[in-house]
């Protein structure tokens, strides 16, 4: 059976590409979702991608990928800054986990400045705008 | 048609008039939208009030606000002071956003001190009451 | 005897309209006291508005209002982060106190977030431009 | 009628006994069911458990027992340390609340050693692993 | 030979029931001996309660408990906040110890919300009035 | 020539007595005034006393008793924490100052716990009320 | 029976009059006693003076003028920035309190800035050498 | 029309050359316009200085300046640490503004290390004495 | 002519591969130099690499890839926390900048935790090991 | 006569050898005192070890070196972190001081990096096991 | 033999005139050097000007210059905020020093308001652009 | 072979017996050199002192040394509090590791209190003047 890959996406992100493109840029989920697919499909890996504005539903999403995945890209969108349930939740898979994040969040608000994700994540890629999943699913393919 | 004038209040709000009346009085949401409603009808508006306990149900309240709403009155409860989703949300709205505290928040507890929604919001008005509500809708009418 | 409302003015916004226009609008303090005037006398209330850069002065327009005045509105400028003495002036009077402010205080420069007048005032009220002052004496006449 | 306890769960206690069982312990939320029932039935009271990965959830369900609970043991998960909302929400509750803490908060990480709940709580049962629940309920019962 | 447990109380604890009742209660350190006494008993255990308001007694006391105690049941008073000799010597002993506080320490000045034992003790019990100590015997009971 | 001693008081305080009597007591100026001046007439000494609402003013007040006074008691009210030119003023004195507090400033809002004057002068006297002054002449007085 | 008012001194200050003269001057406690005993006397008061540098000692010397003290002068010396438990002692004291310290403490190292104990104290009198216990006493008998 | 060129000086400087010397020197202002009236003359520009220790005349001054004035140079004294009402005032000034201090006030106590009116100044010399203020108005004269 | 993308390697990175290989992984510059080379070929771009320990050799190189290249991936080493220097030297570079860490720094020491150079890089990629150059390279490549 | 050379040991360092070998090594007390003894007589210079648990004792074993030792070398414990008394009692005492720490304090917890005694201390010695003190005994030795 | 005077820049200032021209200005350290020449030569003094990325040929800059030189002018660039061992260099050089920047550091990014260059100073000069290195050589020449 | 062991010495320690001698004492490196290499040869060990202005040497002498040196004995001057890049350099060497400093470096100003290489230093001696490197010496070879 192939080797399953989550593509989870926070609040917000089913606006990517219409909100502030100045900073997000003009790529939506769909564009994310197609590349990352590509990537996969040549590793002989599924792709499930996934967005919520739910912080909930976030935490569920992971549980269940403790079944079934075996790497996690992240993009938690502003609960990077206040999830430490997200987090927990990322604590309790075993797989590896990449935060990305399409804008430069280093770059913006102070408040975007930390992340309680990073405190979990393996790897973290920021501000190469949606070609950053597919970095991230790179690196995530190279750790299996 | 008539514009649309958005009321959107937060968690605990519902209980607005039985909680903590010393702090937060004794008028109710109920209350809130009647006075809102006379106002916006005077000026020609239609007004929509909703209130939620989720997090995500106001996040995606507001993105359902881009495409119909001409201003949002919002009393982000405690999420004011936990929210940049929310923050992110308001972002990708165009009108003018007031934030409204019924209580006096910065005469309370230092946590309550700070909003996120505030690095958004056109203008803020705290600790008038349930009379803020209608201050809000004034202000809102005014910027069309 | 109709009752007393005072408008109190801090430094620098006898300036109000000529100074930095894209913060604090084009409206000029003549035009508040209109606006005001015309609200006070539907509410059978009478109006008194002052300006002082001193804050030894606005010290002493709040003394002088104790004896007199129903409720104050108050336009500390830049006193309102840097005055303990007004606080404690405006902590002797006995009356609704409402703080106004022009601009959008928060979204301005961090020394800007903290306000002395606060830890006293009933309410708050910024960035509405100059309606806020009306805003505000409709709550302190609802407060009479 | 027999008086009614409650126990609230908050994000990622549905796992526990098999997430970071070094840090949470072996037991999972049905022995804490288990053991918590019986203590209250030696009582003469009711018990009602739940568990919610939702902060909105977790709430309304506070809401709820307003009207109907005598007591609530509480153990917000992550949201101990980012939720004024869940703090809001047991202000508006009359009866005694505890939280409890299934691992040693105060000797992990520096996030996890400020609690919102902890404004409201009457107490605060820490690293008892589950038995912290027990030891909960019964001092609720005492206070009854 | 019955294992024995170890009840140490900090400064001001001999004035248990006189001091400050609407903080810490009107329940003594009899009391507290009695009801300990009794579980202890009730499990085969010994007792063995001591109060000191001098901080080398107590760090003595704990030095004395590495030879014969099974597990420490503590109550530092204000030495919580200030002592880091007091840790030392907890970190010198090997069985379990519980931190207790008959008030809700989290709910009073700044100055108590820290506790410098708290980065030995295995539980932390807090607001549970002298009831606290009963779960705290309970719980280091249950270690053993 | 008999030595000068001044009392200068800082903004509000024409109000002692008068004001917020439960922080402030009932104490006038004038029966501070009356106090002082018996105590320096003992000791063959010059009262000045003086009050001002206005920085400037006090900042000339004292650049004057650099020509005639042989030692500054002084209660600065609210520029005790905001005012680096008074300091300065003070700076350039050569006899001795004493600073009086009639509350008790350490028990109230954080803001009131540093004092600028404090950088100068030789004692602080806060919480006797206007026994303070009187206390404080004495202490002067015994300098010369 | 007449009156009795403690004065209690705490660590290093038997040394006073000898060790760093420049800060501390030269009188020693027997001329605080001395000077003390002239003022409780010409009161109809009684006198008790002691020296402890026992942390342990201040506090059960507290808790003993609970008995029969009907004020206390406390100079805490360097206990005044590390001792809650002396705070706590005082606070089970009914009687009036001053603090004092015969040095500017406000004018030395920060860490001599912050006072515990000021949290309980009526008034603190700090910088006018040894005459600062006489105007301690001068206050204590005017408040009984 | 020669260009006028505005020194403004706040408090205290009055008594620049007698007040500590060792840090502030031995000249005058007196000696400041003289060596300026000379560069300015030489440039065919003309001069007013002028001081107040008026926080709000200071803010006068510099309103007045708008009308007539090509630069100004401000030694704002000990109100460039506390003064956002001066800042606001040169906020609305168009010309250069460069700001002077006779003493380094980067080697001296933290609090004279921040200064309000550098968020305005296009530039800051400090530590040059009162060739400081010629320095200045040399720049002034090169910026017009 | 091929465009020229640089990667520039800051201090200790000469050990790569040898020093604390459980933080940062077997492989050596030469490794990621050989990968970034076919990823640069294939693209039909040259690739240069260097390493310095020297601060200022690595300004240096920077200037020098104002002339030629097209883009930087920089990996500063420990300069990325220290340097504002390097800072300043990419904010004269027009091109895309990468910045790449070997480790996840997030998880790390707090000092790792706050980058100078990400002020100025476009993208960040942390704890990928050494596929991190090549991903870095990828999204460079993607900019030109 | 010879000159007395002190070592003053703080609290739980009676357990020395015994307590966390792994930070503390197995040395005990006595291997101190047989090594230090070696070096004094060595030096014609006689020593004095002593150790307390009690902050009270300490201080008081300082009073006692002003009368008869040329100098004391101290290991303050824990009370290192905590206690201005024992620094005060240190500042009266006029030979050389040299601070030992067995293990490498700067290298532990956070609250382990201030020392107060520091702010006395010639020199400091911290991580070289139990040889620490023989090399302060060096120290002091080449001082007088 | 005449008088020399230095002026030292760190690292970027070889790019002056070219990068950032909107924040340094156009002017190159040829124009500097020429400006401060006609200077030095009108002054009868010598002028030596250099340039360096490199911290510590900067500091064997200072080391040299102690032999020869009369007083130094310097632009620590960046290196300002973050080499305390030029600040070292500093204080073992004897002459005046006069810190320049070209532009006002204090508007720009936080970590660019604290210089340890300044610690040693003996003046600032900021945001004359390059003719502040002319007005610090004029300082520099009134001091010798 | 005998073992080899390494003397570093950071900026400005060239000048050691010249810069500032009330702080550093009159001896300098060859002194210091001279005593070290009386030690090794006594323990037969080699020595090898060195000293740079420049932390890329620094970094690479301590690279190099992991080839053929026992233990590192390393005074880093400035660098001690800002380079990171040297602590990374002593993290990839397996032997011994003492820092020195000549001064007492926890009495000076608070940007020297926190060192970057004590994050892995085994041992810190500071204060014992040139006499420290004497005795870390003796450390280093203690652990061979």
């Amino acid at each position: 059976m192939p080797k399953l890959i989550d593509i989870l996406n926070g609040p917000n992100l089913n606006l990517l590409g219409e909100r502030e493109p100045g900073i997000y840029g003009a790529g939506t989920l769909a564009d994310v979702e197609a590349a990352a697919r590509d990537l996969c499909e040549a590793a002989g890996a599924d792709l499930r991608m996934r967005q919520s504005n739910h912080e909930g539903e976030i935490i569920e999403m992971i549980h269940g990928a403790r079944a079934d995945s075996a790497g996690i890209v992240i993009n938690p969108g502003a609960y990077t800054h206040t999830s430490i349930a997200i987090l927990d939740a990322l604590n309790a898979f075993k797989g590896p986990v990449v935060e990305v994040h399409v804008s430069a969040v280093h770059k913006r608000e102070p408040f975007r400045h930390h992340s309680f994700v990073s405190h979990r994540a393996d790897a973290v890629i920021a501000g190469c705008g949606i070609q950053g999943y597919e970095l991230a699913v790179r690196h995530v393919l190279s750790r299996l």
